[in-house]
């Protein structure tokens, strides 16, 4: 019996001159990709050339809606209104489905970013008000979150759901992200990052920082191509997959 | 036998905090809205506001992107390649369209704001970039404009095209619009903008400056709804209009 | 024996094309101004236009520096590092200066906008680091503010102080302003507002929304421009105060 | 007898989550800084610590003021009005001067960047404008240029004016550069870089590229720090400048 994962990254996160990673490069590895909508990052021709290429690719398409915050990188917490959220949403959503259309693709999946991120997965009021953007605005988009309120609600509201995994990223027990602040948070070891990888899809299974075995169940596997070696190492965990029998596809295709 | 006439007017040219014109009474009066999308003017919050109210009075909606220059309101030349206008005209249609959907309605045309319609009228590299734009999204969106470059190529690639004609304008013989630098630019007297709108859209024919008959061929009238006064008056110019068989509807529905 | 009291009003808070009040009607009136920099207001015509015209009219110059947020207008909480608050105080203090500089004057105070202004009274973090860029550029600029932490910590450091009271708002007991989500959080009746101020001026008391009498020790009375009436109104605020004996000028001739 | 030159390089060009240069390193080699002011490049805390680092290494400070167009990056020629200009200028000089001020320093220049620095070349209107914010800010402050409208305005007024040379880049026989959409503009070859830099400062002459000799008077050498071995190379200018007598100072020093 065959299984599926789905491997993505964040791409478009360029603005004007400024570049981040090499989004061409990594839409021959990923099969599906985040990608920048303006407002944390991301001008309209890094959008639109990622969309290009990933719709060249065959790779499943995402918005990244972040804060109205370029400066910050969306990373600074904001005090929004749940209108200010959905509207926000919507913009970001809109404008980056401009660029799949002109394309002749569409939309897979909304992941909301850096502190959004954080936000819908704990604070009831933006989770509501994130789902409530993308139920208006096409409720077969796949939300592709970790487990949290925004999850919750958007089970609740009917909308499908992709949760994450994270390739170089330790673990706490209860499932959580050990905090980038603590040492041991990333992990370096490429082979060890491929180990892991590998276990958490075909096992389900990952060891906590603490040593003890947890279980963890994703749909997609987040990797970076943004350091050195990034790319590398996540061509690496693609083809360890692919050797183990695991399909690589972008979600819309069988979640 | 029945005529048509659309009666347009610029909106959601608010931004946060600021206000420029009551959009929600002007919505009431107008079968057309040109909807600013973010960068000259306009926030998630008036686009929002403007297209939910719009779908509710069967407000035919258009997207009016204009140049990234929201400190000089879209009102400065710039110089863009063509992948610069493509790119920031696809986002633009994009974002404004993400409401439009959220509220169930749809775009119904494109006009440009700004510089960015004037440019398109005389400088054949930013009409045709804007044209790929809208051929690239969706080939069934109007493009309003007066004539020149963009209604050319527009026509070249089977787009639909709506002329514009101005109520409170003074013409020059040529068709062209008095600048309003030039004194008796603006017409300010409401019975006699009521009488010309009357006689553009019954006889097609308007008094220019010189005092010479010259004739006008204009799909959509456009009103204003920023200074004192201006919303009476288009409701009169829309009144005087009915009340001679004339029916007041949007583009899209008879063009 | 002459007494001396500032009135003082928030100015240059346009954008562009955007206008919100008479800032050149207001700075005839007023005789210190608190001059948005850019980041949630004001763009370098407006502040330009402002400066040139207080400097003209005697006016005290202030910096009212805000959180980077053009689109929320400074008024959504924002989570930002020391260094940002610092830095974000030092541009913006430093742009308006140029424009004093420009036109032969300097700047007199500093009086941070919106949620900042807040934040500033009850967070000791953002009190610190408002303090520290204003001690690093200039440590003769006086801050405006309400008791609370930024007035402690400016003490600490020096600095003076300038204590706003307000012409037309309700007070709670310990000295707070009535929260405008209340009714009667605003006084609109201009008699009431004159006589209160004159109260708080002379007397340094106010009737607070219980009808209990407290104790209120201003430096400057903070009035508004940009709704209907308002220039009126602090014209007889003035007018009144003049007539009592009350020196109105700015806080860098007398505190 | 000895002779001195600057080496100056564009830097804070960051914004935000965005590197460009590694600003740090540059300024232990170069002896004047052209710091971008936050409208095409540069943010609050990218220019704080450039200043800080080039205080603290003796580095000449300079106001690198461009067009308000971060995404486009300042290289986008936009119309401006003269008060445009001046009020833009003055807003970033200000900024940056902030800055300074709160390390002990002050600013030595102000250099035009991007397309507002081709502009003040041969449009009159934004030399003027340009020179009017400078004098009207300081008129000690040195202006970096190229010869032209700016240099003829600049010295018209009494400013002082500081030529620029350009390391790495091929001249044209009139003394201009040779557009970088030509073969042979940027010269890599690190040796004939360092030769040609040598004979400038000494000989006052470089090689065109035609072949023909020219003559070539510079106050300051332009190196760059954004390119790899870019450091490396500025670093071997300078010490080959220094080994046969030329002082390396920064202009406020010795122009």
């Amino acid at each position: 019996m065959k299984a599926y994962i789905d491997i993505c990254s964040d791409l478009g996160e360029g603005y004007g001159n400024y570049k981040v990673a090499d989004d061409q490069a990594l839409l021959e590895v990923v099969s599906s990709a985040n990608i920048a909508c303006g407002f944390h990052a991301g001008d309209p021709r890094t959008m639109n050339a990622a969309v290009a290429q990933a719709v060249k690719m065959g790779v499943g398409i995402g918005a990244h809606p972040g804060f109205p915050d370029l400066v910050g990188f969306g990373r600074r917490d904001m005090e929004l209104t749940p209108l200010e959220i959905i509207t926000d949403t919507l913009y970001q959503i809109g404008a980056l489905s401009a660029f799949a259309k002109a394309h002749g693709g569409s939309l897979q999946h909304v992941f909301p970013h850096g502190v959004l991120g954080n936000r819908v997965n704990y604070d009831r009021k933006y989770a509501e008000a994130f789902v409530e953007a993308i139920v208006k605005y096409d409720p077969s988009l796949i939300v592709m979150t970790d487990p949290g309120e925004l999850a919750n609600i958007a089970e609740q509201r009917g909308l499908k759901i992709a949760y994450s995994i994270y390739a170089d990223r330790a673990y706490n027990v209860d499932g959580s992200l050990v905090s980038r602040s603590i040492e041991g948070a990333v992990i370096h070891e490429p082979e060890v990052v491929v180990e892991r990888c590998l276990r958490m899809v075909l096992e389900r299974k990952v060891t906590a920082i603490t040593g003890k075995e947890i279980e963890v169940h994703g749909h997609t596997l987040v990797v970076h191509g943004d350091t050195a070696g990034s790319l590398e190492l996540a061509l690496k965990i693609k083809e360890t997959l692919k050797n183990h029998g695991i399909g690589v596809m972008p979600l819309g295709k069988w979640l």
